[in-house]
């Protein structure tokens, strides 16, 4: 990030808008553009009025900005265009202005589309999948999308259960019972620090035991509950804090047309982390 | 300034509004949030819809911004009120704003207001004045306001130039002739580094030599040919360079709360200019 001696009138400024910004994606971003060199600096906001804060982007030229709860969807109609992966999931986690042109994405699909693909997780994998909130549907979008047509979304919510499951043409269950599924994918608050789950798992041992892939989306820790449990049993693991750096990378390319290498995103994430 | 390790979600964000900005001020407040501490950040911006660029100030919640070159006079309907500092002179340099309610100031006027004080010129003191643009109103208006009532407003424009002198109550001459006064202000662009007249005076050493004090207004160079025949003649003088950075210091406790003391100034100005 420029300093106060390199801070100037061609910097480029991008921002988060979020009713409760964390300082992550300011620490991640601004690490980068540091390490980078990168004429960038970043800075959350917590507007209240989410069209004002969009014509800011527009008014003040600023060239991104990261879009978290309770702006992902009502962003929508501010936006000139979606791109696919805002689209299939009508949810927005990233803005890029280009020339005035607001285009809308989602780098959570994105980031989980392209770790199902660093994976290796095979076409047609059956899952179990837990939640069903909006995560959830960035996760069972990008699934489908991978090529897993067969799986199962478990959540005890009557209608947002069963509303994300026919959306992408899974089944629904209330409660797993005694199930399980080559890739298990924990997209609910369990095993999160600080809530009320942090110690428990939104799979038995079980079911791990009989899986082949465990992911959990859940970034804080980097370490649940259900990746301790997946390791201790030898089970490839893909993590939340994992998908939070890719899809902080995601945005970070789409701002500055940098692609970071892997070793970047680790140092970015753990500082942002720290 | 904070770095990448400091600025978060909380640091407060000053901007400036300007067609071509400079880095001036920039550099200026920069060097004293870091020097005093402030969890500030400043970033100049080069909008072309000043009306988007307000809504962006209330929008995302930026504390201030300073207004250039085109945008001082249009900028005005689009705030909730005027401070006296703006409304004398209908002109705005600086926008405060204070829990969604913006406020137009000009620190232009106040400096200028600040410097006749400071200098201790006397109520009553007859002036010549050389110009009728944009700032020569903010100066003919604090002249006034400092109790000069008898002045002559010199200026080869026949539309701004009468005009100027009848909206303070001033007389108008097209050219100076072998006038003289008292306190000899030049407000145009002679003597101005890199300018067509950056070798000329607005007043010639015979009127200098009849002079008390003479105040030019022009920044760059610190020393003008103005300032430095006068220094020769032994002559106080008032220079560009004491008021934009009164300027801007007046911006920065009108954002911050916090009044630097003059060799902090001193520091920031010498910074900005480097």
């Amino acid at each position: 990030m420029p300093t106060t001696d390199t801070l100037n009138r061609e910097t480029t400024l991008c921002i988060s808008l979020a009713a409760r910004p964390s300082n992550l994606g300011t620490r991640f971003h601004n690490y980068l553009y540091d390490e980078l060199g990168l004429d960038f600096v970043y800075k959350a906001f917590a507007p209240t009025d989410i069209a004002a804060a969009v014509a800011g982007i527009r008014g003040l030229g600023i060239r991104g900005a990261g879009v978290s709860m309770p702006y992902k969807e009502v962003c929508i109609p501010l936006l000139d265009e979606l791109d696919p992966s805002a689209a299939v999931i009508d949810s927005v986690n990233t803005i890029v202005n280009t020339d005035g042109r607001l285009v809308g994405y989602n780098t959570d699909y994105l980031a989980v589309a392209t770790a199902l693909a660093r994976h290796e997780i095979p076409v047609g994998t059956e899952f179990l999948l837990r939640g069903s909130g909006g995560m959830a549907k960035a996760v069972a979008a990008a699934l489908r999308d991978h090529g897993l047509g067969t799986g199962t979304i478990v959540a005890r919510n009557a209608r947002t259960g069963p509303a994300l499951a026919a959306q992408y043409g899974f089944d629904w269950v209330a409660d797993a019972g005694d199930r399980t599924a080559p890739l298990l994918v924990n997209v609910t608050p369990v095993g999160m620090a600080g809530g009320p789950q942090s110690d428990e798992m939104s799979f038995d041992r079980a079911a791990i035991a009989q899986a082949h892939t465990v992911f959990d989306v859940i970034a804080f820790p980097a370490r649940t509950p259900l990746i301790r449990a997946a390791e201790e049993a030898g089970k490839p693991t893909i993590t939340g804090a994992e998908i939070i750096a890719a899809q902080a990378a995601e945005q970070f390319a789409l701002y500055t047309g940098i692609r970071p290498d892997d070793e970047q995103i680790r140092r970015a994430s753990e500082f942002s982390r720290a």
